[in-house]
């Protein structure tokens, strides 16, 4: 069958978020991320070439599109398309902000590149973190690069979008940590098991306003050196190598 | 001054390999990345808008055309052309080996995006390990998304293309570690100050040849849950958590 041209401008238009909040979709691609996604998310449609049909002969929804690779090509928005994509609905999720005192939960102010929020989620699915706050002016989840770079972790993380300043002054007797060049090294502190940790935007890193409101500054160290050497880690380094350190020390409790 | 065609043209064509190569040259924006690539590399020349020239009166290259923020975007192969472009020759870089049985170094088999390899590079800097040897089909570390996500760690941190089993075998007496999922806790192990650590494939891991020379196998333990969690974590990111783990012994032995 062959996939109408109306359909392929949907699918490329769901590359800007105003598009996706309209239709409330986002948009998913590759055998092992929408096999992933299936269990977990209401499927819109699914477009696929006879290769992979043929082993997923059971699927959650009726609309289903076999496509050439070549077809398939036209409405991907990866560089080189693989095999299956699928439009999914964007849950409702309620934000619940009871897991902070619970749970160790991740806060991002303001991240602002698609591939680093997905590495972000995949980290914390990883290091077993379920609920990520975002500053309203996060990138979105949904961007397609975002997604991707989920390796499907974005099935299991929740993302809530919500002021921070107003999240933390609501929060009582929890620690909210963050990274600073003044704070103190994380290796010497004795981290909780609970709590937000904050995390900043690429070039900027934490806001004023969220600053004042964190207790807890922490400083990664670097490799004491007589050489010059960098002066920042990547965004998602530095919130990988803070979760590790969290999380070794809860497991040598 | 207009920037000709051909300028156009050379710049844009640094975007493949077989281009770089061929005229021993990488291509870097931006006023940070270029700043401080100037004071490592050799300029050949270098683009940039009134605006930076006038805070840049000193410049290494007599080769320096002003440009309109036009004319830039023209040339720049970002999203968001930042006020000055620079193309500079790629260093002879003889390989030392040595340097394993020193320090700490790191090995990459197959690493191939390059926002990966640059964001390695950018961590290798911060945590002081100063080379990096990648085997031959790692992808280029002139590559000018590598180049940008270096952050500048590319003016420190060496990088030297050689077939890994030849290098891991000439070795004495090093530990040369590795990830794996049946690897031990690396937070059990006494990790050494000097050696190799390899890193695989995005979609991969090590490769088996490479895989049967490493002595020291270790495991980034993932959160103890209940719940079905990610299977893995990127690669730069598995490299971060590594690398912290390795100077957080080191620093308090």
């Amino acid at each position: 069958m062959a996939l109408s041209k109306n359909r392929i401008k949907y699918i490329r238009s769901l590359e800007l978020k105003k598009n996706r909040k309209a239709n409330k979709v986002f948009l998913a691609e590759g055998p092992k991320l929408v096999g992933d996604l299936l269990e977990h998310f209401a499927c819109r449609f699914l477009i696929a070439t006879a290769e992979w049909l043929s082993e997923h002969k059971q699927l959650p929804t009726n609309d289903v599109t076999e496509v050439s690779e070549e077809d398939l090509a036209r409405a991907s928005l990866l560089k080189t398309p693989q095999q299956v994509l699928a439009v999914f609905e964007q849950p409702d999720e309620a934000m619940d902000t009871s897991a902070i005192s619970r749970s160790l939960c991740l806060a991002l102010d303001d991240v602002q590149d698609p591939g680093n929020l997905g590495t972000i989620i995949r980290l914390a699915d990883w290091f077993g973190i379920e609920h990520i706050f975002c500053s309203p002016n996060t990138v979105d989840v949904y961007n397609p690069k975002t997604v991707q770079a989920t390796m499907g972790g974005i099935a299991r993380v929740k993302l809530h979008y919500t002021p921070l300043p107003e999240l933390i002054r609501s929060l009582k007797d929890i620690p909210v940590y963050g990274t600073f060049l003044d704070g103190e090294n994380m290796y010497t502190q004795s981290l909780s098991t609970n709590g937000l940790i904050v995390m900043g935007n690429e070039g900027n890193g934490i806001g004023r306003e969220v600053e004042q409101l964190i207790n807890r500054k922490l400083y990664i160290p670097n490799y004491p050196s007589d050489l010059e050497t960098s002066e920042s880690l990547n965004v998602a380094i530095a919130t990988a190598v803070v979760c590790a350190e969290f999380r070794r020390q809860a497991a040598s409790l």
